[in-house]
């Protein structure tokens, strides 16, 4: 742990304390339970409760610039508790972002307000993460600690701290009760992420009533457990001081994350404060009058902001511009001295690939080894992080069954932050909502694996990742009844529904190699949400006619009609099951009655973006189609009139006779197209 | 915490440490590695690790009857690291269980074998609960334990103990990283659950490696801070004596739950003992071969049981037997002091239900003041709790938005277990999961609410709650994008489509109170399977022609056809929608060129399972239909033409603005309907 050379609290004596830090938090108080009012809905206790905490982070604490919310060193702030939003938004405004004018909190939960019910990534610049979902927000922040921590490890120079910037949390007794934050926050403490600071809002209160009916556990040695330093601010209501002081003190361990547990009252000032009633709706007019007035404001007056308050955040503003600038001409130097980096950087930050990808991309040909597709995955994952040094991901534990690090690339660890595998643990939730953190800290392709199945166990964060619109590539592996042993407890049947019917998901389910390399390139393209590949256990040939071009435009003819036959049927299959059609395709062609086109269909979505005359050519009018998916057939009218899919759970045994068991062979697939040919005259 | 009179380790001296336990100990290391071997698939490690603690439990610890899985009160056995299963299946053969035959074993992980991958429920009397999905076992008996512990507390009597059993777990590291266990381990401890022991198998090794590479924690810590007992055992490879004294150390520990570390080595015995390479492959040949040397096996035979061992087991099960036998004298004795309760438990345990149902639940009628859904569901749950004992369950920290506690049960707490309505904290994942525990005990219905959002935290659990067959109620409110304000963070998209690609789930998502009753009914009527309720959070009428019967068959015409208009159309909605379809139908009425009828169709799966006959009735040939749901359209081809649906996220902002701005409107309906049926003449 660094030593400070100067005292502690030098610091502190000179930043707070000052009249004009009450009014602040005061002000903050009074507007956000205003906003609340006026929406007539929201939650004013956790702001009026959390005030003096956000009010000290974004005046005393964080080094950012609010007129550029994208420098790239800048402290992140993570509400965690994204209820508490009316007070992300105050301080939002206060500090001077842009498209949080007085309006914008007039317009608290309106629709078409940037200032929505929880606060949203993807709608309002300086919002770095998307949080309500309760403990979404504590684990994004170990995603954006981790970045920050793994591009300090790997660019820092002497003389050139490019990336030291902190990530500060408010959360709530909520997001510590859910799961997905002890997973995330014990990965946090294993890698030793110095520069994640949590401030936990001890109010005691949850929404059915005192934490005394459920949450009684030892929050601070539950964290010391998982190595955390634990600090206390005891009066959390009104003593700023000490809030900037245990800031100042957890900056001192740098080898370990903290969490300051800041005692607080919810609703503080109105008269229900230290209750469950101050939680979820409006003060009401009576309680808001007076919270104005024991504040000193004029209990007649609404979004009223002081000039001092408005003067302290100028200040704030200033600095963080001058911050800002200082780090531009920094980053300036370090491109002198470090050329190479330096482009890497500026390329990253962009978000830009390097031209020659496809000179390193694996190719597969006819001819080639049967492979798993979760092999050819690692194949071209391997490729993609030998030469992207923003690719940066792993498994939760299942490494070398989703074949993610096939490269061998070193494990990121406490002592080796630069390295880019990480060991997430059996911690699938928390692993996926690290990745949306990592990525919204710019600059990286971040990747998570485990099997498709366990998509269950971190829906959660995976949604969250298409409502933000964030590039994160899920490889998920052991598909279907295909895995075959491990039976229907790790069989997925319900998972393409969910992913075909969330809203921005890239879902590819490749049947080869060929076809593995376009869901990468397809992925690499969709800058605007998650991509989730769908990776067979077993392996598969290389098929004559699979096509990189054809699985970005999400289905395409892999194997077409003949000429011959009377009857006319078309196949449509993806992933494993594209192996049983062109075997069934053979036995119809030997038989000569039915004229049979294969189509393979890795992707819905990208097959639904295509133009009319496409869709026509693959699929013509009047040829009746049948659909094979070892899935839930839900929604398969939309493509087929008939279909071998998954009605029931799957079974435990080898994965032929499982898929035999259920329908998915040749010899069946061959008897139901006729059938459907016949049908069709 | 009660202290014994008798030396802790009286009774440890007495029963173990015979040379006959450690011949079992090797026989079931070998027979597990024999097992995998042959299938050419499974995890010999675990079992081999776990064998100690495996053969202590049904030898000398556990009080069960393997004549009689079902015995109310036997003593609970979970394998949460379910992967273990081959030990479990050898456990089982040798205690007597008459479906683990020698063949069984042999034929594990093969097609038809009640001896699957992970150990199933459905498949195998005498597995309490399906594992395998790390973390769920452990919490499935949490709620093992919370079920008898509140039988106990409701039930017995000065010197009828009716229940007492205990609830014995194994897990391994992967249970104890994975979130849910921590939310239901929290629970655990907060409502201290003596009866609860956990054998933590300790090996250091998780698949991809050491601990060391992501699981660092302080468990110790960790589960003292959620007010565990923590104990070890430090030679769990060879030491029964110490794993039977410290669970007897457990079990005086009377107001907590307890963990015993108990320290192995993965794979004993092989020559990869201590290596993750031990962990999911069988071990090969030569090293099997050495296994038995080692042992003092032959190393030609396979599946070698020793008399002694056999004999050893049977002992236990004569042990068994007679324990049952004198519960049952027990019972009998206690139906004689108290009739009533008597009866009550033999209902229970029947799962039958009171005839006077229909007498206590709510009726609903048209010109009712209008109520939101969960509201209703909230009256018929206060009915359902305040008639059946066995309806047990609660709110992730959500009770007055999910409205669960209506009757204002009061609510379980350590001290007060016999209470009925549990806080399970913001913990959505780990009450699912506890439910399906509940459920397995017997006597239950369990229930659980949150958010229908929050599907998605909680999947893992409730997938399992399908293939297990569990009558659970999952209590869902605040559906859809007409939850409003708190926006698309909160608002479904993709979870009908889930639900209803997920086999033996029972969806449904009623239109008003009536329907509200049906979808109750329909829950109490369905016991293969859980029911999970979509719930409005705005008001609804009883409309006219509601029906409780045409909700329970999934689909009926809630406003007919006037037989006036060229054109006819049928307009299908479910919830919410319901209402803007029938005011669709007035305008259209009122212009009288279209007839249209209205069907509710608030279940998909019930629908399905009516007669064709019955279908026919609902959907005429021939007339176009257009489905109006507040829900991704996956799927809806299979039931209309056309819709009005969710092909984006939502928006934060007033619900009936939301509502509006997406379509859901009387008058967009109107249009659509109109349109469609133009284009069907």
């Amino acid at each position: 742990m660094a030593i400070s050379t100067e005292p502690a609290n030098k610091k502190v004596k000179v930043m707070s304390g000052q009249v004009d830090d009450q009014l602040a938090i005061d002000t903050i108080r009074t507007i956000a339970a205003d906003m609340v009012q006026k929406a007539k809905s929201g939650h004013p206790g956790a702001p009026m409760g959390c005030a003096p905490m956000g009010h000290a982070l974004y005046t005393h604490v964080m080094r950012y610039n609010a007129a550029n919310p994208h420098w790239w060193n800048r402290d992140r702030f993570v509400l965690s508790n994204g209820h508490a939003c009316a007070l992300q938004y105050v301080l939002m405004h206060l500090a001077g972002y842009k498209d949080v004018g007085l309006e914008d909190l007039k317009n608290f939960r309106q629709l078409g307000s940037r200032t929505a019910g929880h606060p949203e990534r993807d709608l309002l610049e300086g919002v770095e993460v998307s949080t309500g979902p309760l403990g979404q927000g504590i684990c994004n922040a170990v995603g954006l600690a981790i970045a920050g921590a793994h591009l300090a490890a790997t660019y820092n120079q002497d003389g050139y701290e490019l990336f030291s910037n902190y990530t500060y949390v408010i959360c709530g007794d909520g997001c510590l009760e859910e799961g997905v934050s002890s997973e995330a926050c014990a990965l946090a403490g294993h890698l030793g992420l110095g520069h994640l600071i949590v401030l936990y809002d001890d109010n005691k209160i949850t929404i059915d009533g005192s934490t005394d009916l459920a949450f009684t556990e030892d929050v601070s040695k539950r964290f010391e457990g998982m190595h955390w330093q634990v600090l206390e601010v005891a009066r959390g209501d009104s003593d700023v001081a000490d809030i900037i002081a245990k800031v100042e003190e957890a900056k001192k361990c740098t080898d370990k994350p903290t969490i300051i547990k800041v005692h607080t009252t919810i609703g503080y000032g109105s008269a229900k404060q230290g209750t469950a009633k101050v939680h979820g709706a409006p003060l009401g007019d009576e309680d808001l009058a007076s919270v104005k007035k024991k504040f000193g404001f004029d209990p007649e007056k609404f979004f009223e902001i002081p000039t001092e308050v408005r003067s302290l955040y100028k200040d704030a503003l200033a600095r963080g511009q001058q911050a800002n600038k200082e780090w531009d001409a920094l980053f300036v130097e370090y491109g002198k001295a470090f050329p190479r980096e330096h482009a890497e950087l500026t390329r990253r930050a962009k978000g830009a690939l390097p031209h020659e990808l496809e000179s390193f991309l694996p190719k597969y040909q006819p001819g080639d080894k049967a492979k798993a597709t979760r092999v050819t995955s690692g194949e071209v994952l391997a490729a993609l992080m030998e030469h992207l040094p923003e690719v940066v991901g792993g498994s939760a534990d299942l490494t070398a069954s989703n074949m993610t690090n096939m490269g061998n690339v070193p494990i990121m660890q406490k002592d080796a932050m630069q390295n880019r595998y990480i060991e997430f643990g059996v911690r699938e939730h928390g692993m996926a909502a690290i990745l949306n953190g990592m990525h919204a800290y710019g600059g990286f392709l971040p990747f998570g694996a485990t099997f498709v199945n366990f998509i269950g166990y971190c829906w959660g964060a995976m949604r969250l990742s298409c409502l933000s619109e964030q590039q994160v590539l899920y490889v998920m592996t052991h598909d279907s009844i295909d895995l075959g042993e491990d039976g229907p407890t790790h069989q997925p049947i319900e998972v393409l529904p969910l992913l075909r019917a969330t809203p921005n998901m890239n879902t590819i389910r490749p049947c080869d190699g060929r076809e593995t390399v376009g869901a990468y390139k397809s992925y690499l393209a969709n800058r605007t949400g998650p991509t989730t590949l769908i990776l067979s256990r077993s392996g598969l040939p290389t098929f004559e006619h699979s096509s990189v071009e054809g699985t970005m435009k999400g289905a395409y003819v892999i194997d077409d009609f003949t000429g011959k036959g009377d009857g006319k049927v078309i196949i449509i299959a993806s992933g494993t099951e594209v192996l049983q059609a062109v075997e069934a395709k053979k036995l119809l062609s030997q038989e000569g009655e039915v004229d049979v086109r294969v189509v393979s269909m890795p992707s819905w979505n990208l097959f639904e973006r295509q133009s009319d005359e496409y869709k026509k050519s693959v699929f013509p009018q009047g040829v009746k189609r049948l659909m094979v998916e070892a899935s839930s057939p839900l929604g398969f009218e939309r493509y087929a009139e008939g279909w071998i899919a998954m009605d029931t759970f799957g079974a435990s045994g080898p994965a032929s006779k499982v898929k035999a068991q259920f329908g998915f062979t040749a010899d069946n697939i061959y008897i139901k197209a006729k059938r459907l040919a016949a049908s069709s005259s």
